[in-house]
């Protein structure tokens, strides 16, 4: 059995050889090969493979036309309008930032795409530097800490203001953008005048988008779920102001999708490697996939696709309603750097792990050192010697290169790693493109800040006990989350009226309502 | 058996209750508790519980000591005096940056304390902004993108450089020490003239300071690993050029290693934090240790944990030499945002984890949203809910508070894990010190740089054929390293005169040494 594969154009290749996986376990699986790829075939054709949502899936085809298409067109024209300073905000200034508001797949592959293409330190760059491409700057939390630390370092007239959510609905995504609008408000600035949003035509987005007054509306199509956008308008619109080749990562992509749809798993690497996870971890996940890229511009790719693989493939119920508790763990950093960190444990600990090691062949530059090596060779000899290590002690590696830091080689990987879980989730017989436990955790958190409001409802001035009694008086039956609202209203005397003392003899704190 | 405990003078507290553990599993194990606890006083007593090594583990005991002694404020002193230009570069300059040359331990815990406590954008301010203290880097690994990024946004004259290494001999940190002071000579300026090292006394890189005519050198104690040199003066000098107070911070570990000495489990945190991972992963780490702190700048903290943690707990043998291959995997990220992400798959998937979530109790920022809430709302409201949510299917959680995002209360995090990760280390009877798989690892990519210089030696000009052939010529019996090594020398033409070309055919690459 062939375990390695190249593609000559690109310079891509990855090999399997060290999986400790023999053929015959890989033909044990060809009727599910066959079965996977007949449902990717369908999926492509349009098949509704979210059925929870009753939708298509269509982040494969999509990209293809996307990359000629109009919008693709009118998405380059305004960010080079933009970048030029023929479009400006309402005050006329210059855009020089933009701020991304968007959470999960809205934040985390334009991050990724951004930190690989223009580095760690883009945002100090002088716009010379920057070829005229905005600083970009992401908001993917609802944190007044993140605003904060971001509200100092832009100038609000500058900065274009982008907001991403599919639905709208986003709470997080929704406090910013709130927040925001407030925040240009006590300027004296419309914030539609600064603003862009990208989301699904008829969302409560698009709806106060257009209300406001957006700069432009960018429409995302619903087909296309979050953790699959990044090669979609959702990926496309932040790349832009930063100037990157959006065009060439699509065409990376697309490279890749032509390459992974033939059935035959010796020649085609998505199915290899979505069969190398089921094999390694006993189709349940039995094992953690640890992705360990060997650049420092790819810092960012693990939690790229923690997300991407455990969104998709973690799930309770298969297709049929059966329990299966599936999922699969991703996590990792960047190598050499985690040599003198995690990897004592690859090395010598559990063996409940396969390790992706990802090299980019050309260097970004020569430091020649002594002994006639430069720096680069000493990156590539850590990359082989830990492979060799592990490999001298059974533990399974792949091992993946890309030929330079590029728009296109990103989006090769990134199509590889959405087909295997597409053909991954086939082989456990789940839905990849819902999110209940998502869905689950919202309506959790909304019945938290109902507990809030009808705790602070029900609290009389003057209150005073610990947190049990204080749920008691106020009727809620959750004294865990009171105690919580709680301990938060006292440290933070500037939005509640609540002190808190520590009692020694009860060994607890007793609240007292101002 | 009480599962919450609080420290009301600094506002933390932790909350066992949602592990579901009951007493009598802990019941069990108080002979190892009292056993651990013993340990650790012997440890901290001085005796050598690093024995492969043969070294005291002092850095419980170092940091109360070091709080008050002449070396800190030696490093104060000179930190102030860089600070507010008193002390300059070679040329005069002021200071403006300083770049932190280190690696794995020398540079996680820096980075993280930096990022906490001053923010993500703390480059980008201006030096009012940031009261004079300096802007800070980060070189933490052999790759030269990484050095090219870095060139790119300093100046050299104006930035101190720092290089952190214990015994002065780890490659990587080497080798950005030599391309640096070879990028200096290129600019007429002497490297030592802007350079601090953070070194053993009598190390290589000692040494190689004091004939180079550093500025300074400061002296690390041997007895202090890596992974736990954060509270020692390898945290310290990079914390004091950002102004950084290091020494609240160092009264938080203090605090927290005056309470969790105590052998009472219901009364020492890291006891029942170790123990609560002992129980919860049956001794043998069988679930991984999600850490999930909810705020923007604690993103960092999962990266540093996990080398705490499996760093220090993934060993093959046990104190006794006998295989064990005991490890606790790690990984993380930061919520809310991880619930759009990983965390589908820790409410319905693999049932493999328990999860960690840290609240900072007081906002940043008060930022008023609608329905009377604030973000800072939304955000506690959220941890709840999916604490919740996770509850009620049995997954395991463990809850922490801290009153604010501080030097001080960093301090207790980091000596609360440091503390639970060498108790457990006593539960499983391992060597927590030591790191035999780095070891290894370092030999084999020795091995590889060997493979290097042999092959391209031995390759006569003209050569051509596969990887197999030239290895075979070159007398190599590795062809998958040769193979690696003609891939990227093809791939740079700066460095190495080889060409390749695909047969497709032979479905495999052609070589031609230049």
């Amino acid at each position: 059995m062939k375990m390695k594969m190249n593609d000559a154009y690109s310079g891509f290749s990855i090999d399997f050889s060290r999986m400790n996986i023999n053929g015959s376990a890989l033909n044990d699986m060809q009727g599910m090969f066959a079965a996977a790829m007949r449902e990717m075939a369908a999926l492509e054709a349009g098949a509704i493979k979210n059925p929870d949502e009753n939708r298509k899936v269509t982040h494969f085809t999509d990209r293809a036309v996307y990359r000629t298409s109009e919008l693709f067109c009118e998405v380059e024209e305004f960010a080079a309008a933009v970048r030029n300073g023929d479009i400006t905000g309402g005050t006329g200034k210059r855009f020089d930032a933009v701020v991304v508001n968007g959470i999960g797949g809205s934040a985390l592959g334009p991050q990724l795409l951004q930190f690989a293409i223009n580095g760690p330190y883009w945002n100090e760059k002088s716009r010379s530097q920057r070829n005229n491409g905005l600083r970009v700057y992401f908001l993917d939390n609802t944190d007044p800490a993140g605003l904060k630390d971001l509200l100092e370092v832009v100038d609000l007239e500058s900065t274009l203001q982008l907001c991403v959510s599919k639905s709208g609905g986003t709470r997080e995504t929704l406090n910013n953008l709130t927040a925001l609008i407030n925040i240009y408000k006590a300027q004296g600035l419309n914030y539609g005048d600064y603003a862009c949003a990208v989301t699904m035509e008829g969302s409560l987005l698009d709806k106060q988008a257009k209300e406001m007054g957006f700069m432009k509306v960018f429409p995302m199509a619903e087909s296309i779920g979050g953790r699959t956008s990044e090669t979609s308008i959702v990926g496309h619109v932040p790349a832009a102001m930063a100037g990157i080749d959006f065009r060439s990562f699509l065409d990376g992509a697309c490279r890749m999708d032509e390459w992974t749809r033939n059935g035959d798993v010796q020649n085609n690497p998505a199915l290899m490697l979505a069969a190398m996870w089921y094999i390694a971890g006993n189709g349940k996940g039995d094992r953690n996939m640890v992705i360990v890229p060997y650049a420092d511009r790819l810092v960012l790719l693990a939690r790229y696709l923690q997300q991407l693989v455990m969104e998709s493939l973690g799930k309770e119920l298969d297709l049929d309603g059966k329990i299966v508790h599936q999922g699969l763990n991703v996590f990792g950093n960047k190598g050499g750097t985690d040599a003198h960190a995690f990897i004592q444990q690859l090395n010598d600990g559990r063996d409940d792990f396969f390790a992706t090691f990802i090299e980019v062949l050309h260097d970004a530059d020569n430091v020649p050192l002594e002994d006639n090596c430069n720096m680069g060779d000493y990156l590539h000899g850590f990359l082989y010697g830990l492979a060799a290590a592990l490999s001298a002690k059974k533990r399974p590696v792949i091992t993946m290169e890309i030929s330079a830091m590029s728009p296109e080689n990103l989006g090769l990987l990134i199509a590889l790693y959405e087909r295997a879980v597409a053909i991954y989730a086939e082989f456990i017989h789940i839905n990849a493109f819902h999110q209940p436990g998502v869905q689950a955790y919202k309506l959790a958190a909304k019945g938290m800040l109902d507990v809030r409001e009808k705790l602070f409802a029900a609290l009389p001035e003057n209150a005073c006990g610990s947190a049990s009694e204080l749920a008691e008086t106020a009727g809620l039956d959750m004294p865990d989350a009171v105690a919580g609202w709680l301990n938060r209203a006292a440290a933070n005397p500037e939005s509640y009226n609540v002190e808190r003392k520590y009692s020694a003899e009860k060994e607890e704190y007793i609240y007292t309502v101002k």
